[in-house]
Parts: C-alpha cells; structure tokens; sequence
C-alpha cells in the first residue's frame, strides 16, 4: 500500500516524539508500505515564530510571515528524517518546492494549484520514506507560501491524490470522528466510516478533528482518509465515499457550535438586489456568513436574517448600519448568545421525516429555535447558547447514536 | 553606489539588533545606494539546531543537517526584511535558491557554482532592499547544501562579483583589520587598507576577521572589500587590489596562530614519491598541513617536518606511525606547545631583507626558531608557544607598525 501518513504540531514537539512517529513509521515500511510524512512545524514554533516578527512590527507583510513561518516545517522533516535514519530506515525530506507543490501565490493563504509528484515518486522507489513538509508551496513567482488553516491536512491530501496513495491518515491526538463531542455527550460513539460529504458537514459545523478544505480536497480527488490517534493502534474513523447501494445511516453525528450571533433587519424593502448589496458588503470586509433567512415578503417589506460568528459582529454590525439607510431597513437588532445545533446524516435524504423529528425532539425539551436551515444531508437549528448541550443530548438519544 | 553589506550572526541575535541593522541600512538607501544585506543565522540559532538533532541521532546524515540549519538563515532575512518595512523601506528576503545561488551540492560544506542575479537585479530595480540568505545555496538536484564555515562571508563575495557591487561591507564586532592582536600587542593600528593577497595572508595566519575563502573569491573577482564595525561608522579596513605603482607597505601586519603542532621524521628514504606519499595519505584523512621542510639530502636520507594544527595531531600521528615503515623513516616525533609567528607585506618582495630583519629581531629577543616558511608577501617563523606574544610585540615595534 500507498500511505500518506500526516502528523500535526503536537505529534513532533519534541525528540521523545519525533521518534515515537519515526517507529510508528518504520512499522508500516516492515509491512512493506510506502511510506510518505506530511509534517507539522514542532509544538509551538509557530507561535514563537509569529511572536519574534510581532517584536519587530505590529503588521509584519504576508510574504514575508510566510517565508519565516515555513521554516517550522524544515526544521520538522529535517528532524524526521534523521530520526528514521537512526531506526534505520532510509528517508528524504522534502521543503513544499522539493515536493513540487505549487500554488497561487496567494500568502498566508494559498491555495494548491498543483503538484508534481516525479520527486517524491523516484524516492518511494529507491525504497526511502518521503519526509514532506505540511502547510507550504511555492508560486509560479518562485516565491515560498503557506496554506492558512488547516494547511498540513490539505498538503496530505493533496499529496495523497498526486500519488494516488491508497490511503491519506490523519494523526491526531483522538481515536477518530464521534457521534458527537465527548464532552458533551458521555455515551458517544465513534464513527467507523463516514461519508465525505458528512465528514464536511461536521467538520464545518464544529467538530474539529479535520479541517474542511481538506475533507473536500479527499471528497474531489476521491482520497479515502482515516483519522486516527497518534497515541494508539486503534482503527480510528474511516472516511470514504459511501457507497450508493449500501444502507447510509439516516443521522450519523451531531455537531454542535457555540460561537454563533445572529443580525436581523426589519423591513428591509423587497426590491432586486438588495440581498446582494448586504452580502457582497459583508464578504467585502472577510465576514463569513452562516446562515441566511430572509421572511415571507408582507407588503412590499421584508425581513433579513443572518447568522456569522461571534468575533466578526463587531464588525458585522459595523457594515450593517452603515447600510441600513441604503437598504431601507426599518431597524436592525442583534443576539450573540446563540448556538447552533446540527443533525448530520448521507440517509436524510430518503428519509423526509427526519427534520420534523428534530424539531419534536427540541420542543419536547422546551427548547426555542430561533432559526433553521437544511441541505440534503444535515438539518441545523440556531437555539439559545444556554439551551444547546440539553439540545445535543437529546437529540444523540432520540437519533439512537449511543454506543451500542 | 552597489554595496553589499554582511551583518553576522551576533548582529541580528535578536530584534534590537535587528532593528539596528535596519536602521543602519536604511541610512544607505537615504543616501541613495542600492544595498543588498547577507546576513547569517540568529546567535545561537545554528547551536541550538545542532543540539536538537544530536538529540535525534549521533551522526545526522549531512543532507538532514543542512536542511535543518538552512533555516537559520531563513528566519533572518524574513525578520530583516520585516524590520526594514517597519522603518518604510522596501526589502525582499531571498533564499539561497531564490537569490540563484547553485552549488556543486558536497552537503556541509558546498562550493558556490554560480548566482543567477536575475531575480537580485530585479527587486533592486524596483527600488527595494534585497536581504539574502548567507551560508547556503541549491545543488543541480534542487537539494538545499550550506557553505561551511565562513559561509556567509563567502555568500557575501559572491553575490557582490555576480552583481558587480561597487563594494562588499562585512561587519563585524571590531572596527577593522589591525597590524597586530590587540590582545597581544596595547599600541596596534587599524590599517586603512591592505591588498586581498596581504588579508589572505592574515586570514590564514591566524587574524580571523574574515574568513580566507571569502577573501579568495574577492581576489579573483577583483571584489573591493571593507571590514568595519557594526557598532560604530568608523571607515574600517578597505581590501582592494592596491595599484602596482602605489608604494605597498614592506611590512603590512604581524599574525600570530597558537594553534600548532609538528611532526618529524628522521631519516627518511630518499627517493621520488615518499612526500607525496606521506601527504595524501594526511589529506585522504582530511588533515590539513601547513609548513612542510624537507631538509638537506645526507647519504640518501632525509629529515621531514610538517606542522598541522593541535586539534589533528593525534591523527596525524596515526597516520604517521602506519606509513612509517612503508617510507622507510628511522624515526618520528612530534612537538605540539609550537606557535606561528608572519610578517605579512605586500611590499617586501622588493625589500630582500626584511626576513633577515625578522630573524635578528626573533634572535635579540632570546628566540628560537624552529622552522621558517616564505612566500612573496610573507615570512612564517615557528617558535615555541610561550615565546610567541613576545615575537609578535617585538616584531611589531622593529616594523614601526605602532600607531602613530
């Protein structure tokens, strides 16, 4: 087999750990695996790194936090690399340009635009590990770039799909993807598979174990994914694509997020464009909008609602008034103590009632829903922050997603 | 004016450093030079990386090495540049890659190739300060390989020959090159400037401000140089081709090593090959040798004395000790509290001389020597360790190089 194997910040912050993922490594070339190491930068260089150039200048350029920053990752595959040889086993590093990953150009958060896997293939085939470095590529300007969030995850996958690997795992420090999170529901269960399309509704709707970007990067490329513990041999959680004939789980998890605001504006007028102006306003300041609600048109006004997340409504609220004029809007109102509640499932689709349930399930608890949005495979409730784990535990029980 | 300035790796140990460095090569942008800054690892940066992959493995394999503590010098120049926009100046940080610095790709301790200035010429076009990395370049195989020791200072050469800079500036923490160790010598004086071949002497003799294959590659380059201080704007020392019809000093500056050791062996056959034999067989070991007499042919036996440094005795002697029967040598001893003591002068090719001065100088002062080597611009005597402060203040005030 093909692996990737991808191991984050904690898992190499220090020798003791480097060569615990050396040995773990050095396992899957004894079962005969090809092996490539996408790695992090070690523990908490990154934030040493940022702190450094924050001493020099409030607003350091882009360009050049990336060209700081990527070394963190050097010095990881470096590091890597020479723990494998001392097990004995023969390994490369490769910086992102040694790996061939190119992007955009775009600092701080570039996007991959495509990877010549020729270097990294000639080294599996002189029998060495691939030691590459997570969360950077060069642009077509031969400048040096890194990912932004969730950078390592979408370099392995990435890297995963130029070699056709037969598998890209994610290390990380739990057992895999749960029926909900563990702190809030003490019966969860964890996931043996799941789809890539759920895996992106979780991981966008709060749980954490994997970064969106990546999980679509797998679902476009195909890339079968595991997450998996690095302190254990246990199986972790499959993700691949479901197969159509096979019987998907009607709800597979709940997620569930807290950092959640609601904006609401009164009699807005009904008039063409008038959405747009409001959200090319707020995408033009970088305000991720959520949840968009617009209510039944009475006489010519409407009501507009949206959801964002609690450290952009300062800003948020900012864009908005400065609009309201514009937009003919009545009033406007906020609320930031709010969660939002989510079923996620690949079976809802075939199952119409399944909604429905949901809402029984939150009213039974007395529950209020301020808002509700669906797509084919998940049904979200925004509900008072107070309300929200009472919420998620009723709905694990009512949906039978405990540990059986 | 073109001008590339070197700032080590005590000058920018941390921010404030850095920003001095900044400053300093702003005030040359004021004045409207185009300035190119080689600048080395942070302090202690290349120890602590060292320390970390000994924790790893005893014997790093030199390819992991020189990717780990290539990142040194990538932190710098990120960091430089950044403290240069804060000040409002345009800087770019270069890679030894991106600034098109190849090797031959001999990890550790790589020889520059070539420099493609393209990018260099560039962003100095557009007005901006290019910061470059030191110490490291990019092998044929897009392998990351460092210089070795005096690595950044040779960088700093090179790029100024590729650029054709109108002078290359290493700063360091004294205020240029001076006749004599200021330790040992209270009335020493800075020379205003000395020929690359004078400097090359020095460098090699023992007076370590620069290191000599920096000053090697500004020789064949004709690369005019200056030695200053990063703590003061004192003019330093100019290293230049000096004008043939200029009157060069007879003698320029005293040197001293106490860093020697000698080795001898006794009636060694007399035939062609034994020499050669001998110092291949110290190189093929990588032991650097120094003076080497072969003394006067009696009865078809000689006598043979190398001196090398006292770090390679031992293994010299090794060396030595295996070879002895094959060379057919009686006998073989070594003396290692030896010290070197030269005269070096680009004048005193026309002045026969002043050897003869240096040798009655050595004599008045109760001196002995045990061995003598020349070149054109150079007198090398070996003395005994505890003599050698002695010679160097005696030599000193016989050549009148007292400041004046």
């Amino acid at each position: 087999m093909l692996l990737v194997k991808k191991f984050g910040g904690s898992s190499v912050a220090d020798p003791e750990r480097i060569i615990r993922v050396a040995s773990r490594v050095k396992k899957a070339v004894e079962r005969g695996d090809q092996v490539v190491v996408v790695v992090s930068a070690m523990g908490d260089t990154t934030d040493d790194l940022i702190g450094l150039a924050l001493r020099l200048t409030p607003c350091p350029s882009a360009r050049e936090m990336d060209m700081l920053l990527s070394t963190g990752e050097q010095v990881s595959i470096a590091l890597v690399s020479m723990a494998l040889h001392q097990l004995g086993c023969g390994a490369v590093s490769m910086t992102g340009p040694q790996a061939g990953i190119t992007t955009d150009g775009v600092y701080a958060k570039a996007q991959i635009t495509g990877i010549n896997p020729e270097r990294m293939q000639r080294e599996l085939g002189n029998g060495n590990v691939v030691v590459g470095a997570g969360f950077q590529g060069i642009s077509a300007s031969a400048d040096i770039t890194t990912l932004g969030r969730g950078g390592s995850d979408t370099t392995a996958v990435a890297v995963a799909a130029a070699l056709k690997a037969d598998l890209c795992e994610i290390y990380t420090d739990v057992d895999g993807v749960y029926t909900a999170d563990p702190r809030v529901v003490p019966d969860v269960r964890k996931l043996e598979q799941i789809s890539h399309d759920e895996m992106l509704e979780l991981a966008s709707l709060g749980a954490v174990v994997l970064h969106p970007r990546a999980v679509e990067l797998a679902k476009l490329y195909g890339v079968p994914m595991v997450v998996r513990s690095s302190f254990n041999e246990n199986p972790g959680t499959l993700i691949k694509e479901v197969d159509k004939l096979e019987q998907a789980a009607v709800v597979t998890g709940i997620a569930h997020d807290t950092n959640v605001a609601k904006i609401g504006l009164f009699d807005v007028q009904d008039e063409p464009g008038i959405a747009s102006r409001i959200f090319l306003a707020l995408a033009a300041e970088n305000i991720n909008v959520d949840m968009i609600i617009q209510g039944a048109t009475r006489g010519g006004r409407n009501d507009i609602a949206f959801t964002t997340s609690r450290d952009d409504l300062s800003k948020a609220l900012e864009v908005i008034h400065g609009l309201q004029d514009v937009v003919g809007a009545e009033g406007v109102c906020h609320a930031e103590d709010l969660a939002k509640v989510s079923i996620v499932g690949a079976g809802m689709v075939s199952f119409p009632g399944v909604a429905a349930e949901m809402f029984r399930a939150l009213a039974e608890e007395g529950i209020n829903i301020e808002m509700i949005s669906t797509s084919e495979i998940k049904v979200s409730c925004v509900v008072d922050r107070k309300d929200v784990e009472r919420a998620v535990q009723s709905l694990h029980a009512r949906f039978e997603l405990h540990e059986v």
